[in-house]
């Protein structure tokens, strides 16, 4: 259907895998429309990782690394797009997995667990309580899960669960291409990229890393840097394209 | 659904309504995607209309109150937020008014041109013929519409197809949020900003300008100088952003 000579090929073929999933309901009709939001920031990053990003990315690795307790949220579009690679970080780092949605009904909960675990990934299920405080349905977590994680890392997020988990003294590490959201500036560590290239790096990190280098990289974690640093890549973009 | 505490609550009830469209066959599921591009793109502009906006407005009535005959192209996600500022602008311009679709179905056209009709604009419809030189469904157009116009607004195009109409000697008005679009790129006049607060500003100067102005407006129209603008606007708010 997509023409193979469109210029926007790829983005247009995972624009319509998402479509497939909103169709079935593993995606929210609203999470297609955050996708769009997140794709014209990795437009202006140039569809790449950073040198920026790559060294947040080694940074959430280590995080994960030292945590007590790691906890992986999952939503509808991360499932959609990344559950492989959800699987293979979640091997790399021993880190719990488990569903968390703004739309919630136990249905999407099901098939987005079903999705997580067709890709490999152990999905920490059972029953959720309304343990955060939020008025939405994100407020459900489990207790032995995500209430009781030191690290949290919230792949494509909204911004205020995100606030509620650091009010929480959680360390949160997101992964969201807009440098300016609520998101990226409440989280300890924001990384600035697109959540399929960003996981692979992160397990590839929580692999490679020395414990040493893992110290030293949380103790001098200064997520400002990161933001900035992000935000004078995109600019730079914006004011020097060219094509 | 959406509680209203939440920041983003006007954007997310503007999502629902989009979701809401693709769900009855307005919105294409693609569109719902395109929108959150647009969205991330508006954000960076601080979701207002800036000065050089509102001047490329003006030019852009200037081009519809000088053209012979003058379309402007109805899509889906155009129908679903500005239907009735397609309306006013219509009264305003005395701009043909035509549905194009890249997914397109009868089902569909006759779906969209039923909204712009409740809103109060005249739909010229009819049989669509293959007239565009593109190999999707967004060659289709109606002889008498767009394939004879010498003015094309295109709110919230697809880029190839601007392309085309521009290499047919039409002089091509895009509303895009984002500069660096090859769409942006290729129409003779880009507005840089959200088609609901474009498509009133333009009506408004479709109004009040005099004919010596819009024939003084054509006469400088330079898009480059509005692209510049709108990106160093963007790139301004990226680097300098605070809260």
């Amino acid at each position: 259907m997509i023409p193979k000579d469109h210029p926007r090929y790829k983005s247009l073929v995972t624009r319509e895998h998402l479509a497939d999933c909103a169709k079935k309901g593993i995606v929210s009709w609203e999470g297609l429309t955050s996708h769009g939001r997140g794709e014209a920031f990795d437009y202006l990053l140039g569809e790449k990782t950073s040198d920026s990003a790559r060294r947040a990315e080694q940074t959430a690795a280590a995080l994960l690394r030292t945590a007590r307790h790691p906890v992986i949220s999952v939503n509808g579009n991360t499932a959609a797009l990344a559950a492989r690679e959800i699987a293979l970080l979640q091997k790399a780092s021993g880190a719990i997995v488990e569903v968390n949605l703004f739309h919630r009904t136990p249905e999407r909960v099901e098939q987005i667990e079903s999705v997580l675990r067709n890709a490999g990934a152990d999905v920490f299920s059972g029953e959720a309580e309304r343990l955060l405080p939020l008025s939405h349905d994100r407020a459900f977590c489990r207790r032995e899960g995500m209430y009781a994680a030191d690290v949290v890392l919230v792949p494509l997020e909204d911004g205020d669960r995100c606030e509620v988990l650091v009010a929480m003294g959680k360390k949160v590490i997101a992964v969201d291409l807009n440098p300016l959201s609520r998101t990226a500036k409440k989280a300890t560590l924001t990384i600035v990229d697109e959540v399929t290239r960003a996981l692979p790096e992160i397990a590839g990190a929580c692999s490679s890393l020395s414990d040493e280098v893992c110290c030293s990289l949380v103790a001098v974690l200064d997520n400002s840097v990161f933001l900035k640093e992000a935000r004078n890549e995109m600019a730079a973009r914006l004011l020097h394209a060219l094509d």
